[in-house]
């Protein structure tokens, strides 16, 4: 956690957006609701704002969001700091040749694609999703970015569930999130 | 088609990024993959652009998108015009209360979903999806936002297929496209 975020007095009109819908999808599964979020242009834009103030000027030239919510913030952070947006889709929705990684997610499994010739060897990327839960996806996605020979230079999520340990299963990879949730 | 898009010099740009892949996601079907634009960051930009300079001033409160590309661009809009965005999501996505909405796609069968209460009666909305192709997509859309009592101003794709005839099935909406595909 930086100091400059929980200083950060945009944070907290973030935060009390987010509301909790328990037993989704599945009875026990506390969920986190962002789409209120987007329905509040000022807090909406900050969380944005946020991401594009700590990644402007670090040359990241890849970044890349998660079907389906990381596709609601990457853009607009690639198209600020002039960086490419790569979508990391669920199985079968990428047209062209792909490379896939499957994961554990917190309520079954999943994979993640990423197309061949998106990413080249050495570029320096940023993985955006909406939350962190147990870091299954995120992992999957580092590993879709390291395969080809690019480096992850940070993840970044706007809700990190800290309860669940998913920051401890990143290899050590940074990881920068706007709201902990419990 | 406005003549305004026609003489924009940023067009052509866009229009070359994007990649035709024969055979998906069924035989037959001749997919134009999108995906290539969001590689080059100065023609991903000014697709973003052109929406932007064309809703900005009309007074527009809702901008739309449509499950998973129309994520890619309606937030960027939607942050840009001081709207906010309202995700339109495929089944049991969503984990709020939701109204539905099936449709017939150009392969397939499906459903989307909007969230109850993300858009009062009297709101202007912009619908904003990757591509046009039969229209169905656009028109479950349109229903779900007509059914809460907005008025939709426009729909904005970046691709339209106009071979499908889709523009014809949208009940007299004007439709705002940056490429023609065939």
């Amino acid at each position: 956690m930086s100091a400059y975020k929980d200083k950060d007095p945009r944070i907290n009109g973030i935060k009390t957006t987010i509301r909790v819908v328990p037993d989704f999808p599945k009875p026990g599964i506390m969920f986190q609701d962002i789409t209120p979020l987007f329905l509040e242009p000022k807090a909406f834009k900050d969380s944005v704002d946020i991401f594009i103030e700590r990644y402007q000027g670090k040359n990241i030239s890849v970044v890349a969001g998660i079907e389906a919510r990381g596709f609601i913030f990457g853009p607009s952070i690639a198209l600020a700091i002039g960086a490419k947006f790569v979508p990391l889709r669920k199985p079968k929705k990428l047209p062209g040749e792909v490379i896939s990684e499957e994961y554990i997610l917190e309520y079954g499994r999943d994979c993640l694609e990423m197309h061949v010739g998106a990413v080249e060897p050495g570029e320096r990327a940023l993985v955006v999703d909406d939350l962190i839960a147990t870091g299954g996806t995120l992992c999957a996605a580092m590993n879709l970015l390291e395969r080809v020979g690019a480096e992850v230079v940070e993840c970044a999520c706007v809700i990190e569930l800290p309860d669940l340990k998913g920051r401890e299963r990143l290899n050590g990879k940074p990881l920068y999130v706007l709201v902990e949730a419990h």
